[in-house]
């Protein structure tokens, strides 16, 4: 029996598209093979990869002039390979600091450059919000604009997209394909794939074309991505594996209506869960309403003592992985695409039960 | 019906295995998930992982004072990660040339260091080998050695290990487990997985610890070898699901008998197949027999114009992949570890039928 899974990551992925991978494992589509035992030069394997792109940008509607990339490492790679490639010549750069991720993203990338750091995170009525852009001292010549929409462990998602003037760059792990996004807002997008794309061990990076070419001369040859634009993703040999289930996850998206019906999908899951906690005196949630995830829902319970026992009976009622982040304690259910509406409500019947139980 | 596959790579995998991932694809160990839905920082993913690279030290006999790697980025990143790991400060290595691998890790080692290419490729009786070590114009201070033990698309493999006074470094890819290999002999192991291991996407590096901690300072961070150990390759979400199949390979592999057995089984393997064309006038292999891959064999036939008809029958016959490397054209027939016997003596039969009718 399939649990319901609110892990923030490796995620929850749709059961159907784990049932169609089942089902084509050892034999895809009559050919003999498995999909994973079949060259990524071969007309079969790239017809499945170039699927998998034009599906996303349908899905995203991403403008012609982005590059999209399936890429290696996570999106900690990226932290590395975007200062690297974008910093060019000035080696300025504006991050954002909401949280933890955004925090690791500039930490790396101050290895590279000078980063200005704009500490984003500020009290709204006793819980964490982001400082409107008006309070951030942003630089006039920055080469980008890094900021990640949504701080997984945190729970804590921007409002809306930044207007700033330099090329925006946004880490999307945790929020990709959750919303409607216009991407032409953006200089560049990525996202690790293990929470609403596929598998871990997969890596997007969708790009403005005209940011391709400045990379500094010595970095891997392998990070660079006019090199990985040139060669449609396969300078080597990608995960080809997680590339055919992301193919399958984006089909599936199609098949729920696209990503504005996931995300009609996702507001209901979001409210419902939000709903019950706000109107509990036992949970709390500790973001400010504008700036909660609709993905990562962090609460606590209102007696520390009982999360052992919070934890243990979720997973005998199948509601799995609810333990916060390690490094922030407390619960978090992730409610990423994947996770049905019927979990979010077992999951607040559940906590109410609890909460009748040990309140 | 499972044809036979003889790609270079991605490359087939052992049926066993891929049934086993089959039924427990939607519910691992009845925990109602997908191994590949479980957080890599959950017990029973470590589990998992650490049975794994257990396993994989007892196959191949590594020694305690090995780190076992589980990366990403292909073997192709590693050709980057090795010169910014292991140069050290007098930036000089001695790089063995044999074929188009060896040139590719070379090339990419000449963007950090000054790299002394040994040309190692010469002529016997009119066929490709490898020149003997006395022949070599190793450096005095190398910071290591590298060559590339076979070379996958030439189909050419160094009969023994260099004897040589700095660390030895080799990428293994398309010959690791498949013959006993005496670890100690080396510093650095590097092998993709999409030949012996698993699927694509998972990178292996067996590293001697004291070569862990010599990094230039300004490396992308997950590039560092020394991170990665201490992090048990887990410095950010590693392909976990690739990890978990290159696992069930291990265990297959310790089913088999271990790598002294399956090694026998590869001998025999391409015993019959060189034995088959060395028979013929028909087929050619260019190679030295002292340097023949016991994993990828490359042929020509007498006539270039049945070629296209020769790869059609083939794959109507059930024995797919058998074209050479776009780099070089011909025939190759890869013959890994999870190749049974009865496919090289069906492709043999075929090979034999094929020159009746048109030699």
């Amino acid at each position: 029996m399939r649990a319901y899974n609110f892990c923030a990551g490796p995620a929850a992925l749709p059961t159907a598209v784990l049932e169609k991978a089942q089902r084509e494992l050892l034999d895809w589509q009559g050919k003999g093979l498995s999909i994973m035992e079949m060259s990524h030069r071969s007309a079969d394997y790239v017809a499945v990869a170039e699927k998998a792109e034009a599906d996303l940008r349908q899905l995203m509607n991403i403008p012609e002039n982005y590059k999209v990339l399936f890429l290696q490492g996570g999106a900690s790679l990226q932290f590395s390979a975007i200062p690297l490639n974008l910093l060019g010549k000035n080696s300025k750069a504006d991050y954002i600091h909401t949280g933890i991720w955004s925090e690791k993203a500039l930490k790396e990338a101050q290895r590279y450059g000078d980063i200005n750091v704009i500490e984003a995170g500020t009290q709204i009525d006793g819980k964490l919000g982001i400082k409107p852009q008006s309070e951030w001292a942003l630089s006039e010549d920055a080469a980008y604009v890094h900021y990640a929409d949504n701080e997984t462990i945190g729970g804590l998602q921007f409002a809306g997209i930044p207007e700033v003037n330099a090329p925006l760059v946004s880490d999307l792990s945790s929020s990709i394909l959750s919303a409607p996004l216009d991407v032409s807002k953006f200089g560049l997008i990525y996202a690790g794939a293990q929470k609403n794309i596929g598998p871990a061990g997969l890596t997007l990076v969708i790009v403005r074309d005209d940011l391709l070419d400045q990379s500094r001369a010595d970095i891997p040859s392998l990070l660079k991505y006019s090199a990985q634009a040139k060669n449609d993703s396969m300078v080597n040999t990608p995960a080809t594996y997680s590339w055919y289930l992301a193919g399958l996850v984006f089909e599936w998206l199609k098949e729920q209506g696209g990503v504005e019906a996931i995300h009609q999908a996702n507001l209901e899951k979001a409210k419902l869960l939000y709903g019950y906690i706000d109107s509990s005196d036992f949970y709390n949630n500790p973001i400010a309403p504008a700036n909660r995830s609709i993905m990562n829902v962090p609460f606590t319970l209102a007696d520390e003592a009982l999360e052992k026992r919070f934890l243990k009976e979720a997973e005998q009622n199948n509601l799995l992985n609810l333990a916060g982040h390690r490094s922030v304690g407390g619960m978090r259910a992730s409610i990423y695409n994947a996770v049905p509406l019927e979990g979010v409500q077992a999951l607040v019947n559940f906590m109410d039960a609890f909460v009748k139980a040990n309140g």
